[in-house]
């Protein structure tokens, strides 16, 4: 496995075009109560808590604009701001936790929920955790750490309605990615996870019960090019089955160009470009001309566990 | 002793209009080469780390405006912005550290640096710093986290000129005053206190080499009527001798707003206007036609540490 990845390239790298479809899918159409051809996608903004900008824009685009689900990084210094907007709209919000195991800004840092001197591995020499993924993390302190992010939602009063992973870190190897759904299994809640990195004896013993059809984010190519037109293509050659659309809605303010400061991949400017287009009426318009049915991981949830 | 302060109150009660003289005092204006009726001035930014507009407002304070003096607090998530600056300036900055026992704004966090379990009397069920300041701390628990504090300045690259303290929660109690004056005395460092809380033992067994004078910070009530009209009148009647002015300079833009949410005293209008009288001409006019000599934490360490 490769050992260091750069912040970011790697979600990129696994999950740009990826399309596989599982046996069992047609049963999630059916049991959301939609015929088995349904185009249906969730619209998931990445990242809650991470910054006072991403946050609020985040909100807006949830309640303005297209963004049907989120999810929550609960090391992160801003993450009681997302868990009471979650308290103040107990029904509606569709909040997953974006497991973390990274922190990867340069000026601004976080580090585990869990007591330090527990997960030696997982942070650097300051306490933060490691600015990169990594594939050498003690397997034991990942567990006990991302316990301690599930452990600390419910503590704060928020029911999660999902789990993924903050920079496709936990997909870095098979064994870690077997943690990862060892958590979703223990606290039985639906796992973002792509199903070729899944062998066979490691679905027979976690049996997810839920795969993405296609998944899609924008990459710094895509982003030269222009987020509008990737983003009108992709919901315009919106395949059947459950697809899911990973972005990140931030306004491009003083505190984002603080954080993303030599950074620019997924950095200010590209949050505010997600923000405006899923928050346009030309998004709204072409999910409904395009006959997209916007479906959240609550009701995935709900139908399925 | 009063158990709980709402936050940022106690600074005010305690140090507004507080003025004492020890008898050492002439030795530090003749020791940084000034007559000993001289009216010497720290104009002290405290805060740093906070938040990035905390910071950049604060490097633009102390870079063209008339902040001369400034103290970061180590658990904060901007920290590493404050130490990159004081590396950027290592002969110039004059950075102490604010030391920090609370973690007050709603939805806006962080803990301590010592891991969490070590530390139990310190943090709240959620794993961070209580909201006020606490009489109630374990004082071992207490050593221990200012100790891993001073040790994270130094393990980063950041020699602090001076300690002081965050919400004066260290002058909670004598026994807080206690190790607070121990740690400075272990890191043989300036520690900022008032001499009216200090008791002959404490002051035989810990000997502080220098005492302010005059201490100066705005209260809700000098806010209410005008901060220019408050700075204005204390440089125009600043008394003879050291005096340490504390103010907060921040930007007032969307990440103060939501930091400071629910709580407008020392909130983002307090600071913007604290930034906005000390980056002005008028300040750098008055200090000059009242004869106030600008010194440094920097300064009185070398000359008497």
């Amino acid at each position: 496995m490769i050992q260091y990845f750069k912040p970011f390239t790697f979600l990129c790298l696994l999950f740009l075009g990826i399309n596989f479809r599982a046996a069992s899918q047609e049963t999630i159409a059916s049991k959301l109560g939609y015929p088995a051809d349904a185009k249906l996608l969730i619209i998931h903004a990445d990242d809650l808590g991470v910054s006072h900008s991403e946050n609020i824009a985040t909100f807006e685009a949830i309640d303005n604009g297209s963004v049907n689900s989120a999810s929550v990084m609960m090391p992160t210094p801003w993450v009681l701001e997302a868990v009471n907007y979650a308290k103040a709209n107990p029904e509606t919000h569709d909040f997953g936790l974006h497991l973390v195991l990274s922190s990867e800004w340069k000026n601004y840092k976080w580090g585990p929920v869990s007591s330090t001197d527990k997960v030696p591995s997982l942070i650097d020499e300051h306490g933060y955790f490691h600015e990169a993924c990594r594939s050498d993390l003690n397997l034991k302190e990942v567990e006990l750490e991302l316990k301690a992010q599930v452990e600390r939602a419910y503590a704060m009063g928020l029911e999660p309605t999902h789990l993924d992973t903050h920079m496709g870190c936990l997909a870095q190897t098979t064994r870690l990615t077997e943690v990862y759904l060892k958590i979703g299994q223990k606290y039985n809640l639906p796992v973002f996870v792509l199903d070729e990195f899944l062998s066979k004896e490691i679905k027979e013993t976690y049996h997810p019960k839920v795969l993405v059809d296609q998944l899609y984010t924008i990459s710094p190519e895509d982003y030269s090019i222009g987020p509008e037109t990737y983003y009108t293509n992709t919901l315009k050659n919106l395949m059947p089955g459950l697809s899911l659309l990973l972005i990140h809605t931030a306004y491009d303010n003083e505190e984002m160009k603080g954080m993303n400061v030599d950074h620019p991949e997924w950095g200010n400017a590209w949050r505010q470009k997600d923000y405006d287009f899923f928050t346009s009426k030309t998004c709204k318009e072409l999910l409904e001309k395009e006959n997209i049915k916007l479906v959240t991981w609550r009701q995935i949830k709900e139908a399925l566990y």
